[in-house]
């Protein structure tokens, strides 16, 4: 087991009806800025729920933050705060609309060039306003760890960063709130929690023999919900494993003391950037190419993920692994979800594009060894049709 | 599931040579009251790396906290506090001494009758001084959570109960501070962290599908890694598994959203207080009976667990569950540990005493239904014969 440390703030609420004890969790005399997205918490009730508790604090809104937030669209909100002396965030809706909020926390204050917040590493930010999320699509576990992904409009930028100063101070999770959740973003959810999960486990063995019981935990109570959501999209255990999986897939518990690969998020961010892809369709492409690419790296971890995910104990050792990444397709494209880029419409002409791309953003030395250089990239993306 | 709360703030450094970044933990001004048990961190080394990370702190000492930690003695500790105006705790040892110096904590500033602060519910402190850990015995999971248990010297009063103000700050986990222990204490340990798994897990089944898996696996973890740890007290690999997995069995991760049991540990305590067992040798005795006895209400998790921790496929459901309990007992036998209460000279003619201190306890409605009345404890003692 490797060495690391381990600390995470946030407070989760859970469950039905949590919503209506918000404004226990937001000091009285705060002033709030609600921050949420599309729209679709007001026609499903959330709104009117988290106005009707916050009926005794003040509260100034900032709406229509876009999928896959936007630099330039999120500095919107700091004349905002600014104006209206705003001291708290809370964010309604899933991991765009509370990254988005969490890079608006940063910036409020930020004396710099607020670019910077997301590039910057080690993060340059030394004070955020304090966050509170009602947390509405589960899949990117942002209402429990203080990462964001934010990009730049008309601009392939699209960047991960982080700081210990963006853990929400609470996260209300209330599985009913994804009840009327389109099926598109159901399955990209449980895809984008599966591989949370596969960049922190399918990486070389370290011993920690605990962290990869937990990581199968999550693997297969996805694959034992995800039909049950999809028949019945009321199925309060179903939504409510679901969303606690999905805040589990990337809350630091399981990443702790062992490799971490994430290589298969940062090839897409530049399909997801380029094409418009959303997030779950392009990782649910790329990490069937890169598992099959660096099989000889991860052998003893796919080996242990067939047999303990896939029950696949016939065959050679390749056998077993082919098997294995037939199964993970599989378990997709039961979803809905499409596993070549070919399926969008895009070709192989198309991939010196996302070289460049990643070399613009000095991705050159990526996964757990630091050895998927942009010749392995390539065959990664090439691998994707 | 069960709606939830959750809020954890205690950061873990775990691993190798982290006892030397314990001054980076701890503001440069604090007055530390260093606190301990027996003695065994002077001969295990322990003692001196702490004294020597804090070289430029003001520390004092308060040592030989006694297992099973007792009121009478922690009071000690406050004149103590008082007269060098220390506002730092630092309990270097187990949960003996981490429950303490939670007490010390609590009763620092209290101005009430300190034995109100374990019996008292709620607990009826509002403030407490803040704890940091150096821990050296996986097992209570006290270093990650907010409870204590604290007796009475000369009394059969062993009382739970617990504070969200004694989340200790950190709390240091070096596996190799284990390679020392006992091999009594380390499969104790082993014990006290499989029953805090069941305590949350065995109970009855409320869709919390992701719980299950986490709590299973703990289980499985502490089955894997056990045998190693026998043959081989300095498996580094194998500590480090056993001590991660004795935080997670009491650090609020598994046991959220779920009923939870906590009878085995009440009826436990009653045996330690009175006849001095070792809290790892008492529940290993109840648990095997309680199980048996409430097997028809555990019917479902019982079930769940013979198959999946034990690959028990075979037989009426009455049969699977006595093999299950079969399988526990020989796996708490192969640590050494003795499964009847007449292993320990004790006979059914002391069970009325244990059930007149449940009495006098007022632990008349123990279990997930709170059905466990004296009735059914004095069956679950007379099970343990």
């Amino acid at each position: 087991m490797l060495n690391f440390t381990l600390q995470n703030p946030t407070k989760i609420i859970f469950g039905k009806n949590q919503i209506k004890n918000l404004a226990k969790e937001i000091p009285a005399n705060k002033r709030i800025l609600l921050t949420y997205g599309g729209g679709s918490i007001k026609s499903n009730g959330v709104y009117n729920k988290v106005i009707k508790a916050l009926k005794n604090h003040v509260v100034f809104e900032f709406g229509g933050i876009a999928p896959n937030p936007k630099f330039e669209q999120l500095l919107a909100a700091i004349p905002i705060i600014k104006k209206n002396k705003i001291d708290f965030l809370l964010a309604v809706g899933g991991g765009s609309v509370i990254d988005g909020t969490k890079f608006i926390a940063a910036a409020a204050n930020y004396k710099g060039d607020p670019w910077k917040i997301v590039t910057q590493d080690p993060s340059p930010i030394e004070h955020a306003l304090p966050i509170g999320c009602v947390l509405t699509l589960p899949a990117a576990a942002s209402e429990m760890n203080c990462g964001i992904v934010i990009s730049k409009t008309n601009s392939p930028d699209k960047i991960s960063s982080g700081n210990d100063l963006l853990y929400p101070q609470f996260a209300i999770l209330d599985p009913t709130t994804t009840f009327s959740l389109p099926p598109r973003q159901t399955t990209n959810g449980i895809v984008d929690t599966f591989i949370h999960v596969t960049e922190q486990y399918l990486t070389y063995p370290v011993g920690a023999h605990l962290q990869d019981r937990l990581a199968e935990s999550i693997l297969l109570t996805l694959i034992e919900e995800a039909p049950r959501v999809l028949s019945d999209p009321k199925d309060y255990n179903a939504r409510a494993n679901l969303m606690w999986s999905a805040t589990w897939g990337l809350n630091d518990f399981i990443g702790v003391g062992v490799p971490n690969d994430w290589a298969t998020h940062m090839l897409s961010h530049e399909i997801t950037s380029r094409f418009g892809l959303d997030h779950g369709q392009a990782i649910a492409i790329v990490v069937l190419s890169l598992l099959s690419l660096k099989r000889k790296q991860k052998k003893e971890k796919i080996l242990q993920y067939a047999k303990r995910i896939w029950n696949i104990t016939q065959g050679s050792d390749n056998e077993k692994i082919d098997e294995a990444i037939t199964k993970t397709k599989n378990f997709f494209e039961s979803l809905g979800i499409k596993t070549k880029l070919s399926c969008y419409g895009i070709t192989k002409n198309q991939v010196p594009a996302l070289i460049k791309q990643l070399k613009s953003h000095k991705l050159t030395a990526l996964g757990e060894h630091g050895d998927i250089d942009l010749k392995q990239s390539e065959k990664i993306y090439r691998g994707c049709f």
